[in-house]
């Protein structure tokens, strides 16, 4: 049956998209004196099982420069981003990146280096300095990084914050396509037929991107990118580790109240997101290894996300081929990293104004006529 | 505020405790000619938990003798226990007790021996013999011993087959306490304040027990023993494993549908019942090292559950120190095993008559007088 054409509502903007991106877009764009509407279909997206870790240094591996420069504008970002919410989850404890053996300890090195290179501030640690900083350090540790300025936000408490501190109107519907005259996007269509029209439309929709009615070569292409997370508990309370503690693979992220994130795989397996044994049993194995301490802890969550990730792994953001049409999405491992400088990029994107440079990388016209 | 005591009912048994043995009592006093009513409070006990193995010889330790006799007595009587039963969840699919050093094939050489001695088939299969069997073996497994009429059983298809066979009456309630009159039980009282009148009672409530109020001399005392298991299920069907795979301290038991219980821990931690990190990760290391597939499946439930213990971890099966008071309880580790002859001897007792000797370990008169 086809749905029924209704046209009841018009605004400024339409985000496509609950997450801390579509919220934190909304709230720009109604900060610019939009009028905004979010539509979200309330199943949580990768946000609800992300740790929430703000490092960006940590996370880029080398070549990865333009999403460096991305993370690095969005981190400085974050401070006055938390300051207007209220308790957004945001924690100031900084990462001990750490090595178990000689090789992790070479490549800990040259991190080192390439922080340094970018004059960024990085503490080189001997094991027993590390231990004093978190005792609960394993004794084989070899080498470890202390990166100071490093943050993390617990993600739902953000999604929440996000929620409260926006003005604009909330709806709970499935946005079945964008609504698309010529070369111009009018407005959403929802699952249920009715057509919101907005002289913008924000697309922050993850990994449903690719769900999303509309012309083919308007699309940015997403793939789902499958993470599988622990969230612990400590009966004992809090102090188990201050910091986060990075391994070669696990990150296990402190939430200040003895509740862990011990995170994650990353798989390229569509659409499924079961927890298996082996994804649990090597992060259990792995974070094990550098605090055995985490073996005490009780598990409250086996979960798993799927990570929306474009072809060059680099996030969309800014003006799509179609007028109207402005995309916040693509944003893989770093989504929560890059909420404030996306929400920023966003609001100058809806206003006509010209992007800086440093966001060229994440030009979403770059896939304009690639088929998803 | 004392509830309003109201008497209802009046039966010939009451049952309390609604699980596997519960059950299977009040079916036996139902075809013996009572008129029985079962009281649960609604809340699975261990055999929600349990991995449901019918193994009396690879569970029974060396020194467990009368435990061993009580094993082989219900195993033998299983078969006609479950052929009246609606999809029981029986499975005639034996047990490889695999080994993978030479420690633990020296300890499987002395249970081939142990089960020699007593006269029951045991096969001992090299290892290229055991993965003919059972492809999914690892390579590391050194020997293994086919116990070909080894069984299992999924309690939580049993509980519902023995639910619907049961004829008499099932009350969803808590009981608070046995209802004593000078030295005899003369029925229970409910939490609502609710009496049920009844000639005898049959105490099968696990570890509840140790919250039901009676004199305390009449006490069978019981402790709980925390049990860890993972419920897992493989995408791609049955198949992994045919039969029961046990190591060392893991076992692995198919359900016949591409579901896996893996268990369990043994841990003296009181009434506590989360899933800890280091017992997940040590059962799926323990198995993984036997049958390294596991860690493709996924992982549907982590649970625990409490096993009743008494303090020689021997079950208490018969008359008690009240008139009327019938113990069919502190089945520990063997439950699942024990419910067929729990219930045929819970129906001797019933009916005055003696028990026989090879029960007589099992006797709840060995605990008259002791405190809890």
């Amino acid at each position: 049956m086809k749905p029924v054409a209704v046209q009841s509502e018009s605004y400024d903007v339409a985000v496509v998209g609950g997450g801390p991106i579509g919220l934190a877009c909304a709230r720009e764009a109604e900060r610019r004196g939009a009028r905004v509407v979010v539509v979200d279909m309330g199943e949580p997206g990768a946000w609800h099982v992300a740790a929430g870790m703000l490092a960006p240094v940590s996370e880029a591996e080398f070549g990865e420069q333009p999403l460096l420069e991305l993370g690095l504008e969005s981190a400085r970002r974050y401070p006055d981003f938390v300051a207007s919410l209220d308790d957004p989850g945001y924690l100031e404890v900084g990462t001990l990146v750490v090595a178990r053996d000689n090789d992790e300890a070479e490549a800990l090195k040259r991190l080192a280096g390439f922080r340094a290179g970018l004059g960024l501030p990085v503490e080189r640690l001997r094991p027993s300095e590390a231990r004093r900083l978190e005792p609960a350090l394993a004794p084989t540790v070899r080498l470890a990084l202390h990166v100071d300025g490093d943050r993390s936000i617990d993600p739902r408490k953000l999604v929440a914050a996000l929620k409260r501190a926006f003005g604009g109107e909330q709806r709970r519907d499935r946005v079945a396509a964008l609504d698309v005259s010529g070369e111009r996007v009018t407005g959403v269509v929802l699952a249920s037929g009715e057509t919101l029209a907005a002289d913008a439309v924000v697309v922050a929709a993850g990994v449903d991107v690719a769900n999303l009615g509309m012309p083919e070569g308007a699309r940015v292409p997403i793939r789902p990118v499958k993470g599988q997370v622990l969230r612990l508990r400590d009966p004992n309370g809090p102090g188990l580790v201050e910091r986060v503690v990075r391994g070669d693979v696990a990150y296990f992220v402190p939430r200040g109240d003895g509740r862990y994130v011990l995170g994650a795989t990353m798989e390229e397996r569509g659409w499924d997101k079961a927890s298996t044994a082996g994804a649990v049993y090597e992060l259990l194995r792995d974070v094990s290894e550098i605090v055995p301490g985490v073996l005490e802890l009780e598990i409250e969550e086996l979960i798993a996300g799927l990570r929306p990730a474009t072809p060059d792994n680099l996030p969309a953001i800014g003006r799509g081929t179609l007028d109207g049409l402005v995309w916040a999405a693509g944003h893989f491992r770093n989504g929560i990293l890059l909420t404030p400088v996306t929400a920023e990029l966003v609001g100058c994107a809806l206003a006509g104004e010209s992007l800086p440079v440093w966001a060229g990388p994440a030009d979403p016209l770059r896939f304009a006529g690639v088929r998803a």
